[in-house]
């Protein structure tokens, strides 16, 4: 059975050490989330995979832009004037919502009173920087990481001798202060970003949106998330973003519906001019082939990593009720723990052979163990098979006089008597590492 | 020649893609920088080896703890009270700096006119959530990664179910409205941190923190730091944070002389007892071996990364005037480029072989590696060289019939003729992968 109920998610990921809410001693603060231990591994797992991904081409490189940038970014890139939801309160019981998900148009749906008129409210987080609070003083945490990108394109393709077409890839939190933010890690405060910006020559950026197109939707179907929770969404005039002459997200169906996991989009030149024109730099490429300048276009892929970690998540929610189990089936490269060593009972020698099966692997590879004795074998498949362990290895009586050991696979359940010294190499096999 | 001046290293960097000043083309943000290309997959391999000495040892876990916490966090630590810098004002030329760093007290360093009163001026950046800017809406950056640890120790120790001692482990952002930050990357207002806490029972926190010191020095002189350039230095009274019963500063031999890289405090049970009391909630550890309740002792390893790194940086830096090149000497581990491929010329067949020399590399492994064919072999070494690369390997015409290619060593400049088919092999084994 699939997850139907994100509410199921939020517990197991609590109660397993993935995601607890942030500052719950004090009561939470609303939106923020901590990624514990599990969450910490599997995040690590979603970033590394990505950054592979981009930048084990050939023709992409890398970037890790600061969180505040000079507020003029914010003046260039539109944010300071268009970067507003419009806000409405509701007279009576005080509470705020965005107007354009208010269905009854100047009801309260709360509590059915009467909402103000609505007014512009700025999305960016704004501080002030040394210590006088003035408006000469300003900075915005950044609303998105694309800006650090498009500010350091010059220095990058020069430093780096690039030449079009090529991309830069960055990821990095980013902070909106939403309205009304929910849905768990789906719509956060403070979240993380994995951006990757295209540079192509003007006229070759259709062929490039189609090219990146198929390989981002490729990409989450190598996670291995279901392709049939997966599709395109475009743009239609209305929900196109200024700067955009075409856009497609990538939809997956997560258990409030189909939501955006990932943007790509054809920002045309509008970034690169507007900066341009607002610092009174020259941000044309010299194009050595044709002896030309312009300014290139940037074919745009923007991923939420904390909701690409949510659909990892619920994809891989399996409820298994004739096996008395949960399973998070993930792909065994995002699993955060890879193996458990698992004695089948505390009790020596056993437990001494089992913790030399472990120190050994532990020693000679490099992917996150668990070694684990306390309660019955069963409740520690279960408990494994809840953070979504690819392979539980059972040392039992037997195993000190044959010296092998039982290796159970998640998913089928099936279980391999392997020996110990071919242990390493089967599940360097099994992992496909 | 080691480097005698940091401005070196500012400029290699920036011309080598290393770090850029943050929002250039607007004139930069002072005091802060963006990593480039080269500088971003440094500070990975710097991140990554952390990771991986801390999480890989069988009792520390990780934490990814969000930046914008619970004010009321702020208020137990001390950081709304005490996190404060003694600010003065020159009465005449307007600027402002840090009194306690003021050497002629009472007199502006920059032009010796009078200067006020200090005034206490907390470093903590807030900004507000939600839409209404008042009181009640203030939210901090967080100053320091620690306290997020702290706030989730009960989650964590409980969800993982951690037995004393057990560490957390954290990597991330960190803020502090510096009066004067200063000498690149050394002291910014936004920077990264690498902390772990180390959960000890009381009575035993001396005996760790000796651990840990030996621990921690190990580590760099493993990153390849030099050894001579590292040094403890142990706080005083009057040094002594508020929170520490014992500290220890390893200071690295920067250009700007000795300065911290890392702290090793023994916190004591000063955070969780504070949390426990403003909290009123119930922090204390349940030993189920005694049958005591307490509250753990801490042992905290805070470094920088962006310090760490910096320190890397500089140790690296090598002029070798005799074969007219810049080398950065880094550890193979942590140079972000380990191999280039270099045709002695850009002429088919010779081309043509060495590309598919480098597809074949670049399909089976997983570091990073250039291919290069633009300038003289020897600019093209030097280039390498300059950046940090270990390895070059040549194809020259020779290579076209004896299908062997040499490859050049970066410290050594020593070069060796081996065979394509033992190519990988032979990388590997040079690099220690």
């Amino acid at each position: 059975m699939p997850v139907d109920d994100l509410s199921k998610i939020v517990s197991l990921c609590k109660r397993r050490g993935f995601i607890f809410q942030s500052s719950e001693v004090y009561g939470g603060l609303n939106s923020c989330w901590d990624y514990g231990p599990l969450g910490a591994e599997l995040k690590r797992n979603v970033k590394d995979l990505w950054w592979s991904e981009m930048t084990r081409r050939g023709n992409i490189v890398g970037l890790d832009a600061s969180i505040l940038m000079h507020p003029k970014v914010w003046e260039a890139s539109g944010h300071v004037e268009n970067f507003t939801d419009p806000l409405v309160d509701c007279k009576k019981c005080k509470q705020r919502f965005r107007e354009d998900k208010v269905e009854v148009k100047g009801k309260c749906p709360a509590c059915g009173g009467e909402l103000t008129e609505a007014r512009s409210f700025n999305l960016m987080f704004k501080t002030f920087m040394g210590p006088i609070e003035d408006s000469a003083s300003v900075v915005y945490l950044r609303p998105e990481t694309a800006q650090g990108i498009y500010v350091n394109f010059l220095n990058v393709q020069g430093s780096m001798r690039q030449k079009l077409p090529f991309g830069i890839a960055q990821i990095g939190k980013a902070f909106r202060n939403e309205i009304t933010p929910g849905n768990f890690i789906f719509r956060t405060r403070e979240f993380e970003q994995m951006e990757m910006q295209f540079f192509v020559k003007p006229g070759e950026d259709e062929k490039w949106m189609e090219y990146w197109k198929e390989q981002r939707m490729a990409y989450y179907v190598g996670l291995g998330i279901d392709a049939n929770k997966l599709r395109f969404h475009q743009h239609v005039k209305g929900e196109l973003a200024h700067y955009a002459k075409d856009a497609y997200d990538i939809e997956y169906e997560f258990p409030i519906g189909w939501q955006e996991m990932e943007g790509i989009h054809n920002r045309t030149d509008f970034d690169l001019k507007r900066h341009m024109h607002t610092s009174g730099k020259n941000l044309m490429y010299n194009d050595e082939v044709t002896n030309e300048k312009y300014i290139p276009y940037i074919i745009e892929t923007s991923a939420g990593c904390d909701r690409s970690l949510l659909a990892v998540l619920c994809d891989a929610y399996r409820e298994d009720p004739a096996n008395e189990r949960t399973v998070l089936s993930f792909s065994y490269k995002l699993a955060p723990i890879k193996l458990a060593i698992l004695p089948l009972m505390k009790k020596e020698p056993l437990e001494g052979y089992a913790r030399e099966i472990y120190d050994t692997l532990f020693k000679s590879t490099k992917y996150n163990m668990q070694y684990d004795v306390t309660g019955s074998i069963g409740k520690r498949y279960r408990r494994q098979d809840e953070i979504g362990t690819p392979l539980c290895v059972t040392v039992d009586f037997d195993s000190l006089e044959d010296k092998a050991v039982t290796v159970r696979e998640r998913d089928s359940m099936a279980q391999e008597r392997i020996s110990v010294e071919n242990l390493p190499s089967y599940i360097n096999q099994k992992l496909g590492i």
